[in-house]
């Protein structure tokens, strides 16, 4: 049997609950204070072990797990110190500090003892103040008016996304051509349809196919080391599934075997949902 | 006696030695593997505590001390968990995992047994790769051209920088009228000269006034959060003191209490230094 079927059932009691593959693959089972069991899930692999949206929603929902959790995210760094192998794994949660508005958490992944992952968290309690948005959102047209990206087989989380390129599809999507800006733009949202949340928004910060695969237009190897995100809005957990997020980023520079890319997020009704970053190893 | 003092010919040995006011505040005393006892330097305060920017680069300095330290620094997440009190402090810090070409490193810094600021820590092996710059540096008369800013007698840690204001003088330089965007760009070295090192850089990217005092053009409380430091260099700790950095930040979202800021650091010959996000508290 396959482990992650069985894990299913023993986290939903019943495999007749029909939970969204982003829910079951994030899942963790508490086991005392502060400490959560996970499983890899076939459905978001990625070339080599988990992809790492998901390995960044699922440590972030550690936090959200656990009941010491306050406030809602508003700060996410994750470093991908080692491989996650296929199987389960070990988080381990602590709220090192809790103030009046923010609380710090460090949270790190184990496999046999050894680190796989680490992150820390900031949760803050949002109150309003002046606001203002001094980027924009890239121009696109509806995402209805775009097909829909013919993604490859593999890695298999590319099936858990709905994708609709403005610009950049690179050699994942087609693009073979060496491109002399490392700009993409796409719609994104969770396929099949699901609510967008805190998680979600982790997860789709980290979409975008190595920035210097579209400069090379070819497939090299590369992997993400770290990935901050920062989260802009509140957000409404009761809002309609199935809405687009539009996404866009770019590289600023490679060099040494590694690069940062540089993301924004926005809701189709062009508010600012978060910023993200990240540097990224590769080969050339 | 100034408590500061007394560290000082504790960790010198005599106070005949001219240190820099850099490497006196970033000093760390070993305690037994992976532990450092370091003291606030009245010389680098804030506001209210130390200027983050000394926090930072003392955080990534007992990386750099401890002898397990492979690579150089290429990441950098610092967390300001809360304030840090006038005196000593603890930092562990741990490899928690050592790879062929990467490293990663939790570093926490305590005083009392209470938690005030958390990091994480990827050091690398760099080697030579295709290497392109997609942003360009902001366009700048030369530093010699420029005014040496005057800057207020408090917060302290100004008088240890030498900056010369392009654009973006901010409240804090004179400027007390609100701007339609937040950009600043500046020449800025260390004063008195220094050559540039890793603790240097993480220092100079958090050296921006907080940008919501730009766009308000007025002074509210604000502090950062988090700050992550990407570093794009090999640095030559030969190089000659007294070379002038080029520092560039803008805020992109404000609201709900916080802000995010991106910030980019160029040498004085155009190439890539450093790119720098932080998310910053504020009120208005």
């Amino acid at each position: 049997m396959n482990p992650h079927a069985l894990r299913r059932r023993t986290i939903l009691g019943s495999t007749t609950t029909l939970e969204h593959p982003f829910d079951i693959a994030t899942a963790l089972t508490p086991e005392g204070q502060g400490r959560f069991v996970g499983h890899t899930a076939p459905e978001y692999s990625n070339m080599v072990g988990p992809f790492g949206g998901i390995t960044a929603a699922t440590m972030l929902r550690a936090v959200l797990d656990d009941p010491r959790c306050s406030g809602s995210p508003l700060s996410l760094t994750v470093n991908y110190a080692g491989p996650v192998a296929t199987g389960a794994f070990t988080i381990d949660a602590e709220p090192v500090r809790t103030n009046r508005t923010t609380q710090h958490w460090v949270v790190t992944m184990r496999q046999d003892d050894s680190v796989a992952t680490t992150a820390t968290v900031v949760c803050a309690l949002r109150r309003p103040t002046w606001s203002d948005t001094e980027i924009s959102p890239p121009d696109a047209p509806a995402p209805d008016a775009l097909e829909v990206a013919e993604l490859p087989q593999s890695p298999a989380w590319l099936r858990n996304y709905d994708m609709r390129f403005v610009a950049g599809r690179g050699p994942f999507v087609g693009d073979g051509a060496p491109s002399p800006t490392s700009t993409s733009t796409l719609w994104v949202r969770d396929a099949p349809a699901r609510a967008l949340d805190y998680p979600a928004i982790a997860a789709m910060s980290d979409v975008f196919f190595p920035r210097v695969m579209l400069r090379l237009g070819r497939m090299v190897p590369a992997g993400t080391v770290s990935l901050t995100v920062y989260f802009h809005a509140e957000i409404d957990p009761r809002a309609d599934p199935g809405r687009f997020v539009l996404a866009t980023a770019r590289a600023q520079h490679f060099g040494n075997g590694f690069f940062d890319q540089s993301a924004h997020l926005w809701t189709d009704q062009g508010a600012a949902l978060a910023t993200s970053h990240q540097l990224v190893y590769f080969k050339d």
